[in-house]
């Protein structure tokens, strides 16, 4: 087992950039300050981790967090550098949680750095061994929705708490009548008293089964499955039995050894809601990027993730958004495909800039006032979202369209602030 | 089911306190940006989060994150706050991953706040109906260890990677001959190819069990079985049924609903690493306090959490390190006890000033190198530690104390610059 891990990080240091990352390499091998007993030359030269490549980017006069020390040479002046390392995969083994305490564990916390990021990384082919990834990904997804050649057009369900599962179903039903692709719960809707999962699947099941009866179109619901293992295992079957085809867990609340637990019983895609990201990556210079990020996730065996939207209502720019969705159109291990998902803030507006972006119709794109809260009902704001994509897919210009579609000239007159 | 959850934040805003403490309570209510139909004002009245403090701290002229919008008034600067939440438990059910979801989900990504870290949380009763905690906490690990009124005295396995199990198992007699309390794998080391666990584990344990027989002293060895769940219950069992007292893993890896999942099977101390934790706390206005972070794992059922120590490796201050301290020292939920782990860079130079500022012995204080490298060898080591913390409680003056205790002169000559 000769093959290693390689992880690239955005780092930033008050030292000479070669001694802190040195200091990395030392974390993960002898992991303490003095030479121990037992830790000879050979076995530093093989369990070592190794700095491969620097590549030193600005320097900056202000560091970008505490405890990071004070600068010794160098003008008084932070320097900044994207450092590769590779770590023997004999240190870990095939081991996903352990894996993230190797790339992701006592690194940020080292004051040889005053900015530390894990920008990405690859593991070996020896990972496609133990872990099966996605089960669905992007095609069984579209064959379970009957959905090709456009993205899967979807919805949450809104107000995020207190409705009760007759309402939901109901609001189901309408959607469903709309010709919709994709509902979700919200994740803040999980198993709550007022709407217990299992009365919730039960009504709403009902009202999807009986409107595929009609139509020959099953809408897939993702029931937010998202609770302690066991519980959240008898969810996935309260699903499944129901005639289901989705669960969604909240990612970082169950994390990646919960995910693959539930991947090695799962029957349904999974779909990956990264509530809490932000506080893994808002700041520029600590954390996780989103292409790290999403690799533990498909690893685990996750077939869809969120990755924002454009002009989202959150912090998040679109050029990082297009790079989340690109990160997750990469194959991984040669596959593992995971299927991104838009959302937040999002309307027909977005569609045809998103499409240009992306470059591709495999996306889900999720509106939630945007479809719920049009003028026409949520009929019309999901015809809106249609015709917004044959637009954009056209080469069509919004506007043009919308002269002959009158939901997508009423979604532009309601949310054209969002353009 | 009227009780409801506290959560106390840091809060950085561009935009009015109120107006930006409001947002928050939206994305926890209708949780989109237009009025969704079924959103009634009974609805939102009995299901919102409820603003229910904010202390207006300083205000500062450049955001601590981006996209936090531009300052509309206040003189172009951004306004720091404390802001209390409540969120109604009927939200929620008793649900630890949904609890994080919620007070820790799609919050810290708002563009309404420049800044945001959750500080502290509390939860109602119900949870101590559903999570039963610590199976041992500081009583019970005293018991298995043999250790009273002082503190558990331990060390980590180093270096961390690439030693085997006999090399391991050697180092062990070593110190269980040196008389030491508790030994831990590192982080890094669970269960590679050059030192499965299982064999390490059987020959560790003939070591530790032949001393125990021979002294009547059993060391307790914190096997790290951090991994996919199946096999960390496995790995627990292997532990167990070789005679060993302790089990740890990596949190943040792990997951909160894998530890809880643990915990139900568990029949051992749940010694918890926290390493990662540096991204979730560095920065000051992002992510989460140590104060809100040790109650999720003691919820879970963790017995010992990390703390980091004084004058340690990491970029920690010494009063984030006492925080941290007394933050487990409080009962939570009646009770809840959690043992404090010490360690990073410490020797017997710290301990002073340790036990007078946590007020208390009930803590495991680990040395790596501190023990390790003594110049007398780890027994050394372990003495020298010993009679720092017998001077300590005793109110001695280090030094004067070293002048009749070789082990800790030589401690303090070595390892000087420590204190």
């Amino acid at each position: 087992m000769s093959e290693r891990v390689v992880a690239k990080y955005l780092m930033e240091t008050a030292f000479p950039i070669e001694q802190a990352a040195d200091v990395i390499g030392g974390e993960q091998s002898s992991g303490t300050f003095v030479q121990v007993p037992g830790e000879t030359a050979d076995l530093r030269e093989r369990f070592r981790a190794r700095v491969e490549e620097i590549h030193v980017l600005e320097t900056v006069s202000e560091p970008s967090l505490p405890g990071g020390g004070v600068p010794t040479e160098g003008g008084g002046n932070y320097t900044r550098a994207e450092v590769t390392y590779s770590f023997s995969l004999e240190n870990m083994g095939v081991n996903l949680p352990t894996l993230i305490a190797t790339v992701a564990g006592n690194l940020f916390e080292l004051r040889d750095v005053s900015g530390l990021k894990l920008l990405d990384f690859d593991v070996p082919q020896a990972f496609a061994e133990r872990y099966v990834g996605p089960q669905f990904g992007i095609k069984g997804t579209r064959e379970l929705a009957g959905v090709f050649d456009r993205p899967i057009i979807g919805t949450i369900v809104k107000p995020s708490v207190g409705l009760t599962p007759d309402a939901t179903a109901s609001l189901t039903g309408d959607l469903a009548e709309a010709g919709i692709d994709f509902i979700k719960d919200d994740e803040l809707m999980a198993d709550p008293p007022h709407s217990p999962l299992k009365e919730r699947v039960e009504k709403v099941m009902a009202v999807i089964n009986e409107a595929a009866d009609r139509t020959g179109k099953k809408v897939m619901f993702a029931f937010n499955i998202t609770d302690e293992l066991d519980t959240m295992l008898e969810h996935h079957d309260t699903v499944l039995n129901a005639g289901g085809t989705c669960v969604m867990v909240s990612l970082n609340s169950i994390g990646s050894a919960g995910v693959a637990y539930l991947r090695k019983h799962c029957q349904l895609p999974i779909h990956g809601h990264r509530n809490g990201w932000g506080m893994l990556t808002r700041h520029p210079m600590l954390g996780i990027g989103f292409s790290a990020y999403q690799k533990i996730w498909r690893l685990a065996g996750v077939d869809h993730i969120h990755v924002n939207g454009f002009r989202n209502k959150f912090w998040e720019p679109d050029d990082s958004v297009v790079q989340s969705m690109k990160a997750c159109f990469k194959p991984f291990l040669g596959g593992y495909e995971v299927m991104p998902v838009i959302s937040s803030g999002q309307s027909a507006g977005q569609a045809p800039d998103t499409y240009k972006r992306a470059g591709s119709v495999d996306v889900m794109y999720l509106a939630g006032g945007g479809i719920m809260a049009h003028p026409g009902g949520p009929a019309s704001g999901m015809k809106a979202l249609s015709q917004a994509w044959e637009a954009a897919v056209n080469g069509i210009d919004l506007e043009t369209y919308a002269e002959v579609h009158i939901e997508l000239k009423q979604a532009i007159k309601k949310f054209g602030n969002l353009f």
